[in-house]
């Protein structure tokens, strides 16, 4: 069970909701996730405009957490901003802290996620902070009170999976609150190697919407998060050097 | 579904059965696994020793098939031998050809694998064989009519999981026979790389058997596989340079 | 030629002074090396201690410009005082920022660093500040004013060698100041790898004192400085998928 | 030194003769790498055509060996006769083997390269053998007799560099005759990490030859390939999970 603030979560996995091919694909991949909470960009959703049709009118929102996140801030003034506007609609007082400190890179910019984590925190919502994997910086927010901390796996939407375990390692040491690793998921197989490590849980979004087949992907997914959970809890062999027989030398048939 | 000589199946994991730390954990773990297809050393079981208790007596054989393989076998002529036991015991017409030529690493023998391989098929079994990940061997020993290739991810027990993505790729776009990742699987990324790659199947043995919880790990790698699969079937997305943001442009919030 | 504040270097390696076997292994692997740029530990030099032997009287000072470093600092305050003291002492101008933020990994801490970093330009310094590999931490550096950022390959020591290779590079191309590539370095090809990324210069220490012949590692350390830099500069091949012969096609003898 | 058959060489670069933009610059970069073992495809250079100008003709062949290679042959039998050609010719005894086994990825075929190299064993030849990085392979082909094993780092042009380091490794252990990294180098720090890694040499062309600048380029590898093998001679640190500093603890200055 994921536990993050004051909510528990069976699923481990976090979908975010940008750039679907279509609403019905949509809804029916973050179905086959089997996800309880759906990211969303505050900026990007016409959440107060009721005349056009929207994925959180067709979901049955008893059934997942919502969870805006600040994507477009660049400062920790704009994500208060955005965070504000998410809790003035009411929908939700998780908040995912994203500030991008550079346009090509879409990297986050240390400073000003601290910040506007700090800010939000006094305002008293649950904040999960999206961060590079810098292991200190990845302390100092744990340390400033947020509730859940979720390293870049690689670039947002870069799909190349997980660059550094190390500091991912490092980072699911250390910390005391969930690790959600976040961005750069391309496939099944680095959802669970961040499980694998020890992750609480994995955010994607382009890895399921930009499939081919969506709502395949978003099953495969769903697997992949259960199976690196169940391996980081079964205790994997140790790699070895050299190559180790299978089976027992004794009792031959020779 | 697995199609292999004249045989279909369900599960893509062949699992192995050496090394468990009981056979009531043994039984569990397989079961688990949902496999349909057992592979054990024909040397290392006492398959015609009533005396002694033994997993295929325990297990209800109507269930699985059986994979012996010629563990143990360092020339052509061995592999035979045990080839010949095996199919002599009545329990199937299977058989893995695995011939090792060093005992270090514990890698197979190019020469004796073909040589042992066009023996048994002119004997008519069914042959699986195990092999490195070298591209044109794979190609030759499907031209020499063999009914799968099983190349290895890293040396037999290893746990190093994939080293050479690029050489299973390329046997996997060559072969139009079923192709099983065999050996060095550690954990269930691993496994849900190589389905991920296209592979038919996975089989593997010291990554459950050697785990602290050998039956979960069975159920993690019955998940991997099955993500693994999926995923490939899914289509992922290209891997980019940049990051990408996974929200449209359009109708900003502002 | 690297150019850092006024001084301008022929050598792109900095080397460290620290845990050689004895002063004249250190001072012949300093010759060896043909650095120009000695770094050492503000706190962990008897720089004013008259009576002990001490590397820095050995050497020709003429030769080699001096980078104290404020190792050992885990917070602004100390690195500040560090750097005074270095100051205070007349060696030189140029501070090396290092503020280790993680005892058991020895990553460095992202305020404590930009603060130091800051104030000491404030003081006039010539500021060169060790960093994570974190892409926009090291933007805010360089836009705070510092003359040469350095971010880490892998943690202090550990010999690993670069581990977010895509990290380097964006740090790279982002810059306009020098970046010297420092921490983690464990081998030549580790600092031919950093010099081909388009780095400016590479600075080590233990992959040198720790080598069982240093003198010897020192000149290989001297020798891949250059053929990286040179490779760079000579512009690589493409990576391809498929193998493409060397030789043209036309004209065969056959 | 390096000794292959009864030849002695300072130089551990081997250099093809393939696809530079002029003979002008060709010629530059052969010297420029300080090779003294040139190798070139005998199928694609016209030596016996006293029209056309040739690299060998413009070349003082008196500080050269020649190696020619057997490029272009996909069986055994082309191998040989392209082997009596070349020997024909004068120009050489020593022979580098290569039969590929497939057109896309430019492998090798190990049966036929058994084969090849057999025969001409048998015919008198100094045999250099190019191959896959399988291991058990490598091993047999010692075992006929080679005078040199030659396994490719990665798909002949591709640039790729080492992907399997365990099986070049594994290779380099087992051999007592002087093993060549041969094919897939891209850049100095793949040079630098073969020779690292306890090769003898390495054999590149188009890494020089499809450079921006050939030149440049092969004098890095002349510089990698040295720094490379003084890397090795001088005993790496080992890889360290955590960080460690490079100064003592002791005497700090406070």
């Amino acid at each position: 069970m994921l536990t993050i603030g004051e909510k528990t979560f069976r699923s481990r996995l976090m979908l975010g909701t940008g750039k679907y091919p279509s609403f019905a694909v949509q809804k029916e991949a973050v179905a086959a996730s089997e996800t309880e909470i759906l990211t969303f960009a505050v900026r990007r959703m016409d959440i107060f405009d009721k005349d056009e049709p929207n994925l959180l009118e067709e979901l049955d929102l008893e059934k997942y957490s919502l969870l805006p996140n600040t994507a477009g801030a660049k400062t920790a003034e704009e994500a208060v901003r955005i965070a504000r506007l998410a809790r003035a609609s009411g929908l939700c007082d998780m908040i995912k802290v994203e500030v991008i400190g550079c346009d090509k890179t879409l990297l986050p910019d240390p400073f000003e996620t601290m910040k506007a984590s700090v800010q939000l925190l006094e305002e008293g919502f649950t904040v999960l902070t999206y961060t590079s994997d810098d292991v200190v910086l990845a302390k100092r927010l744990e340390e400033a009170g947020i509730h859940a901390i979720m390293p870049g796996a690689s670039p947002i939407g870069s799909g190349r999976g997980i660059i550094n375990e190390m500091n991912l390692q490092f980072i699911i040491e250390q910390s005391e609150i969930p690790v959600i690793v976040d961005a750069g998921i391309g496939s099944p197989k680095d959802a669970a190697h961040a499980m694998e490590l020890g992750a609480d849980g994995v955010l994607l979004n382009t890895a399921v919407s930009g499939a081919e087949d969506p709502v395949k992907m978003a099953e495969a997914m769903k697997l992949a998060i259960q199976a690196g959970r169940l391996g980081y809890e079964a205790g994997r062999i140790e790699k070895k050097e050299y190559g180790i027989q299978s089976s027992p030398e004794s009792g031959l048939v020779t």
